[in-house]
């Protein structure tokens, strides 16, 4: 298959349902989506709220009016390393039917190439340890696996 | 040595000094820092991108005027995980004349609590893999090690 059409942007609200689809189209993410139509009103909120952050994008990768790929890319202004904003990246995902052919490296690329605008010296992620193949990809990219990446659940208030 | 009269607060301008000293005092952060007095400009021009920025904030550990620790607490909005905000930590650092005192658990803890407050589900942080002791640590408080960590350098353009 051919991307030559893919053009990598900022995500609109029309977006969205595509964007959950590839989230829950993921051994992960089958768990901890909810694809229903109309979509749940807190991914519309949840968009809002990306939207209201100064630094926080949903980028998504489309040829015509498919979606093939998403990620979120969120720039963190910071006091450590001499004042350094770093650019985050999560939620990674390409269609099933179009992995392998150069979309999540073409998305990746996209949010360095926009870090590296903002002016951020420093790019990170974190990836399942269940996601062995994630890891390769990134590795391949130039990346580093320096550190452990912890998560804890909690109760909002 | 007690505690007792330890707050934690949201930093101001006249705490970055501080914060700067305890970011340069760790074999990490000595390579990285720069502590000159006046301090360089990069570190408030940080601060006042971390203000300008909602959801992200230095917190600090105070002891009448001495600062005893620090973090960085940024709330995420995202898609994944039914639009959950995610709550992420950087750059923990305690005095080294304090540390094993409780104060990097107080401030953890006070950061979980904010959290939760602003209605997160989910807390994350990195560690390098050079810290064993602070892997420890956060698992002691319930985080799990999940994740891998990638790091890439880039140049800002």
């Amino acid at each position: 298959m051919t991307h030559s059409l893919m053009t990598i942007r900022r995500a609109n609200e029309a977006d969205l349902p595509a964007v959950v689809r590839l989230l829950a189209d993921d051994p992960l993410g089958a768990l901890r989506e909810r694809l229903s139509d109309p979509l749940p009103q807190a991914y519309r909120a949840a968009f809002a709220a990306m939207e209201a952050q100064t630094g926080n994008e949903l980028l998504v990768a489309v040829a015509g009016d498919e979606v093939l790929g998403c990620l979120q890319l969120t720039l963190i202004p910071g006091i450590s390393r001499l004042g350094a904003t770093r650019a985050q990246i999560e939620g990674v995902r390409v269609a099933a039917a179009h992995r392998g052919g150069g979309v999540g490296e073409a998305l990746i690329r996209d949010a360095i190439a926009r870090a590296a605008q903002a002016g951020c010296a420093l790019v990170q992620l974190t990836t399942d340890l269940s996601r062995p193949d994630a890891q390769r990809f990134y590795e391949r990219l130039g990346f580093e696996a320096t550190h452990v990446g912890f998560k804890l659940q909690i109760t909002p208030a």
